[in-house]
């Protein structure tokens, strides 16, 4: 192994406010619908309310969702979905996912 | 949306230890060699020391990684190889990111 550094390994290009495994299936599930609830999000990631809570004020402070919360009937119902921001990181994101994964698919498997 | 739970959302099979960023970086740098050292895990991760170091340790703990140090020459040199089970459990983070990434190809991206 030399020390010479390999240029742009695409691990530099994750960003961890999207990479965040609560916060990548957050992004996902949203990039889909044009907005879902809370209690959608959290059975479909199968987060408990805190963990979910705080993924998405974080998601919230960097611009990549936008929060709404409203009374239906009698219940208060949060609706969160994706922005423009959001989506550009989410397809960043997958751009260096598949580009390390193309890489591993090249790469030799020694001794296994 | 419904509260029903859609069964086996692939976020869910994201392990946290394997996800994470540094870490991600360093099994798919090793998945591909038969050992890298410190320095050049470092150069090519674009990390520090202290980050490149908790990363490592948590891995070996985790039973993905074993670090060798040995003395170059007169220097104190650190291996890095990754092990049967963290080639297996690189795969398996690597399968659900396919999963995830298939399924928002097939997303529509309403309003964008």
């Amino acid at each position: 192994m030399s020390e010479r550094p390999v240029a742009g390994h695409p691990i530099q290009r994750l960003d961890d406010d999207v990479h965040q495994r609560v916060r990548l299936g957050v992004l996902t599930v949203l990039a889909g619908v044009a907005r879902a609830d809370f209690a959608h999000l959290k059975a479909t990631l199968a987060v408990t309310d805190g963990n979910l809570g705080r993924h998405l004020e974080a998601l919230e402070r960097a611009g990549h969702v936008e929060i709404t919360k409203v009374i239906d009937g009698r219940r208060p119902r949060t609706w969160v979905r994706i922005t423009r921001q959001g989506r550009h990181a989410l397809r960043r994101e997958v751009e260096a996912l598949r580009e390390l994964i193309a890489g591993l698919d090249g790469a030799a498997e020694p001794g296994d």
